[in-house]
C-alpha cells in the first residue's frame, strides 16, 4: 500500500484533522511533535470489514463510491467479500439443499491497480469445509475453490479465511494445495478467534485442557506445509475476553515467532477513556502493543451493529483510536533502536541483517577480502579489549624488569591488532617505565592469505615505522619456519579466530599447530573460550533456512559440506548435494541476527570449552549433551548459538546475551536448525546433543535432540549432518 | 558506475567545457541542444588502460592521484594491472628463469567503494598459459590464479584478460573452473584483438581460411561453458586495418548476438577531421556505431605513445573523441524508438519486455485472470481489424437481403470482440441498408471461464443492453449445449486463440469441437492460419533459458511438461523433472520479445497451416521440414517463430516480420530452441523437423535440427520435448 496510484481519488490521504493533535496530546504517549503524530498515523494501515449491516442494495456494483467513503472515515483497504456480499451473506443452513448465490462482484467497476492495493478478499461466511455435514462440507469445498480463483481472477494482493474449528483438515488440504501449485502469489490471512469457545468443535472437555489457540494455528500452518509466512500469515481476531494465553507474557510471546498478518478488532470492543476518547481496553491495549513489531502488520475493524451508518464520525473514531493503540509502539521502536546503537553498529548498518541467513566464514580454507577485513575493522570495541589484553599480559612478564617480549600475532589480517600490540607497548612503558629501561615489544605478524601480505607490507612501511617482522604461512606451519630461519620463541601469542559458536573457525586447530614453538611460560591471548546454546522458536527462521535455493549461475559455488564440485561431462562445473537441498540447508550452521524469535528458556548453557596454549594437546573432540525445561508449549525450531572469550584474566569478550560485551558488533549469534520443527510441551526435557568431531581435512558438528515426556516417552530427532556431509569446516 | 559516491573527489565530473557545443556542432550529427549533448556525454563512459608509457616512480602507490588526474581529462575509470606496473610490465623472457615480481598495490590506499567502482583490474600482460614453453604456461597459470585472486581481494568489478591466441585451452579450463566454482562475481572482459595475424598460433596457412576472430571469442567462451554475458564479455580491441569479418554487415552482425563489454582503440588509430577535430576512421566509425547497443557499454584507451604526458589535451581529446564516436547511436536509438511507438506499445511499455522469456499463455487449461485481459484488451489494433472482418462477412451475408445473422463469438474473454460485433452490425447497417430492412445480429458469446462469465453479464447489463446470449461453456460441449436448449446454427464464428505460435494455443482443437453444430455455410473467422520459423543466434538467450531456476517456493509448481505435482511424503507438494532441470528448460517453447538476437537467414519460412471450418474432420497433427542455407559461420542457438491470420478474405493479421500488422503488440515472437548452440558453417544446410503431436490429454511439439555439411556429413542434434515431457499443451 506504499505506491500511490490514481487510488488517491478514492482514498484521499489528506492531512489528518486538526483534533488529531489534541487527543494525542492527552494521551499518555511519548510522541513527539503534530508532524510525527500525522506521519505515525500515516504509516499504521487500517482496514475496514464489510460486515451484513454494510449491506445496501446494488452494493456488490458500487465498490468505487463505498471505498471512498470508508476512505474518508481514513480506512486505508476494505477486506470485502470476494464473491460479492450477495453471496457471502446467505445462510448456510439454507444452502445444503439450494446452491449458494453465483459469485458476481464484477472486476471492470475498478480498474486492476485498484483491486490489487485496495481490497482484501475475504472468503463467504457460510464455507465450512470441514463441517460434520458431509454434503455441507463438499459443497463448501467447491465454493472455496471458486472463492480462491476469483481472488486470482481480480488480481488481489491479499484474502481473508476463517479458522472456524479445532480441526480444520479439509480446508487446510485445499489450501495447502492451492499455494504451492499456483503461479499467482497472493497473502491469505487465516482469521483465528482468540476466544476457543468460539471454535466449533471445542467442548471443554478434560482431555482438551492443553488445547490452545496457538495449537490450531500452528496445527493448522503445518498442514500448509509450513508454506512461507510472507503468504500463509494468521489474523488474530480480538475476542472481548482475552484467556490466558493472550495475557500471560510468555505464552503471548510466542506469537513474535510467528508469521502475523493483521488483527482484527470488533467495534464493541472500544470503551471511553479518561478524557472521554475511544479507546480499547488494557489487556487488548497491551497485547496489541506487545506484538506490533512493524509497520506493515495491518488493523481491521468489524462493526458489530449498525450505529456507523446514523454516526459517521464514530467510524473516524475507530480507525483512529486503532491508530493509537499501535503508534506509540512504533516511536518506542525507533527510539530504541536510537539508544541502543553505537558508532560500529550504525557503520555496520547491522539492521539490514536481521533475520538473513549468513554462512560462517570458513577463513581458514578461504581467504577473507579487503571488504571483509574492513568490516571487521570498524568494530572499535572488539580492537580496543584486544589492546587491554596485551598490556595486562605486558604489564604482568614486565614485572621482572625485562628489557623485552616477543609477541607474535597469529593470522594478523591487515593488521589491526598490530598497531593495538604496539601501542599497548607505549602504554605500558609511560605507565609503569616512566621513560627509563623501556620495554621492547618485538612483534611477529603470521598471516597465510598472501593477499593480505601485500597490506601487512604497506602497513609496516607507513604505520609501524618496519617494527613487524611479517611471515607469510599459514600458523601450523610456524615452528617449522622458525626452526628453519631461527625465528625466536614467543612469550605472547594473540589471535582472533573465534567464530559465532566459538571454536567454529578452528581456533583450537590453528592454535594447536603452534604449541612445539611455545615456551612453557608463553601466555596466549585468548586463553579460553567457551560456546553456549539456548533453544529458540522461529517459524520465520525455520522456512527461511528450508526455502533456500541455488541459482544456476551459482550451481558449482562449493556447498559447504565435505563434497566439492566436479567438472561434469559437458565441461561445466557443478556442486552435487546426494543429500538433497532441503537436508543440505538443514544441516547447517548459520550466523544470523536473530529478530522473528523468541528463546523458549531463561538463559543460554555452556557447550564446549577450549583453554589455551594446550601443552597437553589434548584432543579437540568434544561430546556434550545439554537439557532444558520446557515450560510452555511451543515449536522448537533449533537452538541460538553464542561464545564467550576469556583474553587475559579478567579481561573478557562476549556475544552471551546476559553478558554481551556493549558496543560490540562483530558477531551475529550462530543458529543450530532442526530438520523439522518440534512440537514440545510445558514440562518436557529437550537434550541437545552435538558432537564436535576431527578427521585430517576438516572438523564438523553432528547433532540431533532426545524429548523426554511427562510420561516418559522419548522422541529423538534424527541425526543432522552426518559425517559433516553438509556443514565441514576444511583445514 | 551509476551511483554517484565520494568519489567524485577523484573523478570531478563538472559540466563539460564550451569546445564541446562548437564541436558538436560542427560535426555531422544529428544531436540536439547542448545540455542533450552534455547528458549523451555523461551517459558514456571512458576508460583510460594504463600502459608502460604511464609508469612513473611509485605509481603503484599514487592510485588515487592517479585516477584524480586521469578524471579530469574525462575518464570515467581506469584499467589498472591488478598486480600494479612493477609486476605487470616485466619482460617475459626473463621469467621464465626467475620469479615475476609479487602482487604489490597496496588495497588500502583507496576506498574499498572507489575500487569497486573505478578500477578494472588488467592482467599481467606476460601471462601466457597456453604459451609452447610449459615451464612458462605453469608459472603463468599459477600467477593468473594469484591475480584471480587479488582481484577478488580488492573487490573489484570488472577485470580483463588478454586472449593472445587462437587456442587458449589452458587459460580457458582455469578461467571456467574460476567463474562457476567462486562465490565472488565479478565480470570478465576477455580482450580480443580485431587481428588475426595478433594471435599467436595463426600462420595463415590454407587450413586456417576459415579461421576468424568471432570463432575464436566462440569456442572460447564455449570452454568456459557459456557462462552468463553478465560476467563474461569480449573487449573488442580494434586494430588500424579491419579485417573483412569486421566490416562486412552480414559479419559484423554476429556480434550482435553475443556479449560485447568493451571497446578498446588505440591512440594511434585516430585521424583529424574536416574541422580539424580528432576523430577516428570511418571504418572503425561505422563498426563501433553498428554494435553500440546500450550505454551499459564502455570504452577504454589505449595509448601507443607517451604524446599524452607532454600534452594533456590531447588526452581530453582523445576521450571526448570517442564519446562523439557513439553518441549520436544513441540519439538514434532514442529517436527509433519513439517514432515506432504506438499508444498500445506505450500502454503496455513494451521495452520491459526485452529479451524477457515468458512461458506461452495455456488459456484452454488455466483462467486467465482479469489483469491479461485488461492488459491485451489495450491492443486497438488487433480488435479493429477483427470488426473489419466481421464487417466483410456481413456484407457477404446480407447481400441477400436476410434479416438476421446469427454469431457466435467462441471463448469471448471479457468480450472486447462481442463488442466490436454489434458496432460491426451498426456500421452495416448505416452503410448498406442505410435504416431500411435493417440486419440483425443474434450474438451468442461462448466462455469457459467462470470468472470472465461474471464480467461478460455486467457487460451485457451495462454495455450490450441485455442483447448477448451468454452460454458459460467450453466451446467444444457446445454442439451438445445447443441441442439440450434448441439454439441456432452460427452463421459466423468469430475466435481468437491463435498463440505465437499459431495453433499453440490449441485453436484447431477447440474449433474443431464445435464443427458438428455449424451449418454447410458457417463462416469463420478466422478462415486460415499459418506458422512460420527462422533460424536465430543468440548467446544471450541461449543462456538465459538455460539458467533459469526454480525457487523453493516455486517447487510445486506445476510444469509445463506432461507431469504434474505430486504431494510427497511429508505433506508438501512437489514437481519432479526426472528428464533434469536444464533439459526442462532447454525443450520448451518461449514466448520473447527477441532484442539481443539475429536472424541468420533472410526470410521466414512457413511450417504449419491450419484452415477452417474443418468440415472434413482432418487431422491436427502435422510433420514439417523446413530447410535454411547458411551463408555464414554462425552459432544456431533455435529459431524465432512467428504467425499470421486470415481472418476474412483479405483482412489479416500478422507477427511475420516481413507482413506485421503495424501497431499490434499483442502477440511477441515465439522461440524454438535447441538444447545446445549449435556451429554452423558457411554453406551449411540446416533443417528444422518439428512434430505436432496430439494424443486424448493434450498437444506437443517434438522437435530436432540436421545439419548438412557441405562435405556431405550430417549431424543431428538430440531430439527435443519426447511425448511431450517438458512442453506439453493441455485441452
Amino acid at each position: 500500500m506504499s505506491s500511490r496510484t490514481y487510488a488517491d481519488d478514492l482514498f484521499p490521504l489528506e492531512v489528518i484533522e486538526q483534533g488529531e493533535e489534541q487527543l494525542s496530546a492527552g494521551s499518555s504517549s511519548p510522541s513527539g511533535t503534530p508532524n510525527s503524530v500525522d506521519a505515525a498515523n500515516s504509516r499504521i494501515h487500517v482496514g475496514w470489514m464489510t460486515t451484513p449491516f454494510d449491506v445496501e442494495e446494488n452494493l456488490d456494483r458500487q465498490v468505487a463510491p463505498y471505498c471512498t467513503n470508508l476512505g474518508e472515515s481514513k480506512y486505508n483497504f476494505v477486506s470485502f467479500p470476494v464473491g460479492g456480499v450477495v453471496r457471502a451473506f446467505c445462510k448456510p443452513t439454507a444452502l445444503s439443499e439450494h446452491h449458494p448465490p453465483v459469485i458476481d462482484l464484477p472486476d471492470v467497476q475498478l480498474a486492476n491497480s485498484l483491486w490489487e492495493t485496495y481490497i482484501n478478499g475475504k472468503v463467504s461466511e457460510w464455507i465450512d469445509c470441514d463441517s460434520e455435514d458431509l454434503a455441507f462440507a463438499t459443497l463448501s469445498e467447491e465454493n472455496l475453490l471458486k472463492e480462491l480463483n476469483y481472488v486470482c481472477y481480480l488480481g488481489l494482493q491479499t484474502m481473508t479465511i476463517e479458522l472456524k474449528r479445532v480441526n480444520s483438515p479439509r480446508t487446510a488440504a485445499i489450501l495447502n494445495k492451492w499455494i504451492w501449485t499456483r503461479n499467482s502469489r497472493f497473502t491469505v490471512w487465516v482469521q483465528l478467534p482468540t476466544c476457543l469457545e468460539k471454535c466449533m468443535g471445542f467442548n471443554g472437555q478434560t482431555n482438551e485442557k492443553s488445547l490452545d489457540l496457538w495449537t490450531i494455528w500452528a496445527d493448522f500452518r503445518k498442514l500448509c506445509g509450513n508454506f512461507s509466512g510472507m503468504y500463509l500469515q494468521v489474523a488474530l481476531s480480538l475476542s472481548a475476553n482475552l484467556p490466558n494465553e493472550f495475557t500471560e507474557p510468555k505464552l503471548v510471546e510466542r506469537w513474535k515467532a510467528e508469521s502475523i498478518g493483521a488483527f482484527i478488532v470488533e467495534s464493541d470492543l472500544f470503551i471511553t477513556g479518561k478524557f472521554g476518547e475511544t479507546v480499547l481496553p488494557s489487556a487488548h491495549l497491551s497485547l496489541l502493543q506487545s506484538l506490533w513489531s512493524s509497520d506493515s502488520l495491518r488493523l481491521v475493524l468489524r462493526a458489530v451493529n449498525d450505529v456507523f451508518k446514523y454516526n459517521k464520525a464514530v467510524k473516524f473514531e475507530w480507525s483512529q483510536a486503532l491508530r493509537h493503540a499501535v503508534r506509540d509502539v512504533l516511536f518506542k521502536i525507533q527510539k530504541c533502536s536510537g539508544e541502543s546503537s553505537t558508532d560500529s553498529a550504525h557503520y555496520l548498518n547491522v539492521i539490514e541483517y536481521k533475520d538473513v541467513l549468513q554462512a560462517p566464514l570458513q577463513p581458514l580454507s578461504e581467504n577473507l577480502d579487503s571488504g571483509v577485513y574492513n568490516t571487521f575493522e570498524q568494530d572499535q570495541t572488539k580492537y580496543v579489549v584486544y589492546g587491554e589484553a596485551v598490556e595486562g599480559a605486558l604489564k604482568d612478564l614486565g614485572a621482572d624488569g625485562r628489557k623485552s617480549v616477543v609477541v607474535y600475532l597469529l593470522g594478523g589480517g591487515r593488521g589491526p591488532i598490530g598497531t593495538k600490540i604496539l601501542r599497548a607497548e607505549k602504554i605500558y612503558n609511560s605507565t609503569f617505565r616512566k621513560g627509563r629501561d623501556p620495554l621492547k615489544v618485538k612483534l611477529y605478524i603470521v598471516e597465510k592469505n598472501p593477499n593480505a601480505i601485500v597490506t601487512l607490507k604497506y602497513m609496516n612501511v607507513r604505520t609501524w615505522k618496519r617494527r613487524v617482522t611479517i611471515v607469510e604461512s599459514d600458523m601450523r606451519s610456524l615452528p617449522r619456519i622458525a626452526r628453519d630461519r631461527g625465528l625466536e620463541q614467543p612469550d605472547i601469542i594473540v589471535s582472533e579466530l573465534l567464530g559465532s559458536f566459538g571454536d567454529n573457525e578452528l581456533s583450537p586447530e590453528c592454535l594447536d599447530g603452534v604449541t612445539d614453538f611455545l615456551k612453557p611460560t608463553t601466555i596466549s591471548i585468548p586463553q579460553k573460550y567457551t560456546s553456549y546454546v539456548v533453544p529458540i522458536m522461529s517459524t520465520h527462521l525455520h522456512q527461511t533456512i528450508k526455502a533456500q535455493s541455488i541459482p544456476f549461475l551459482s550451481r558449482a559455488i562449493p556447498s559447504h559440506g565435505r563434497a566439492e564440485p566436479e567438472l561434469d561431462e559437458d565441461g561445466m562445473w557443478i556442486q552435487k548435494y546426494p543429500q538433497g537441498h532441503v537436508v543440505n540447508n538443514m544441516d547447517q550452521i548459520y550466523v544470523v541476527y536473530l529478530s522473528k524469535y523468541i528463546p523458549l528458556f531463561s538463559s543460554t548453557k555452556p557447550v564446549f570449552t577450549f583453554e589455551h596454549p594446550n601443552f597437553t594437546n589434548s584432543s579437540n573432540e568434544r561430546s556434550a549433551t545439554v537439557e532444558f525445561d520446557i515450560d510452555r508449549k511451543a515449536d522448537l525450531m533449533g537452538f541460538g548459538g553464542y561464545f564467550d572469550l576469556q583474553l587475559y584474566k579478567n579481561v573478557m569478550l562476549s556475544i552471551e546475551p546476559s553478558t554481551h560485551t556493549p558496543g560490540m558488533v562483530s558477531w551475529f549469534p550462530a543458529v543450530i536448525p532442526l530438520r523439522d520443527q518440534l512440537r514440545v510441551g510445558e514440562n518436557d526435557k529437550i537434550r541437545l546433543k552435538i558432537d564436535r568431531k576431527v578427521d585430517a581435512g576438516g572438523v564438523w558438528y553432528e547433532w540431533h535432540v532426545e524429548q523426554l515426556k511427562p510420561s516418559g516417552d522419548v522422541i529423538n530427532t534424527p541425526l543432522q549432518n552426518p559425517n559433516g556431509q553438509s556443514y565441514y569446516m576444511r583445514m
